[in-house]
């Protein structure tokens, strides 16, 4: 590999770095976000999981998605993960609210 | 729930929404630049799969996701789901480059 080609390889190395540590900033807010959402929920005496709800955020993925040019199935696999780990805290805070 | 809760509660939903967005515009960067990537390593003969610099990106997204408040585990199987996309294309653009 030539320097010129080193140096193009190193350069989209750091981007696609770069992209990683925003997607994972941006999934911390998200995460900020479901918990004030979720604890919001259990003052109302809500539900945790709102399903209509739940499947209108993945449709809406989705086409974000394919209008990014990402496979939409894996939008949904990711928003899937994201949510089971939400679901799981907010399911540890409704059993033990204090602790 | 009144009319503050539900005020701050679309604010929020909104937030996550736009959150999402942004996730999927910076996937499709990514996976234009890996694409780049890949091409790069076709064109000069290199393995479509390099191992040491995968776990170095897996070590290196697990960290930045506990510094941003996510858990490793939940990064860990998004770059691996990312991974595999990038993975599938390029393998489909090896067997057949034309296609």
């Amino acid at each position: 590999m030539d320097a010129a080609t080193q140096d193009e390889l190193l350069a989209l190395q750091t981007e696609v770095e770069e992209i990683d540590q925003q997607i994972m900033l941006l999934l911390g807010v998200r995460f900020r976000c479901t918990d004030q959402i979720s604890a919001m929920a259990r003052e109302q005496g809500l539900d945790a999981i709102d399903a209509p709800y739940q499947a209108e955020q993945l449709s809406s993925i989705q086409t974000m998605a394919m209008e990014a040019g990402v496979p939409s199935e894996l939008a949904a696999t990711i928003l899937t993960a994201v949510l089971d780990v939400a679901a799981e805290h907010d399911r540890r805070l409704r059993e033990q609210p204090y602790s």
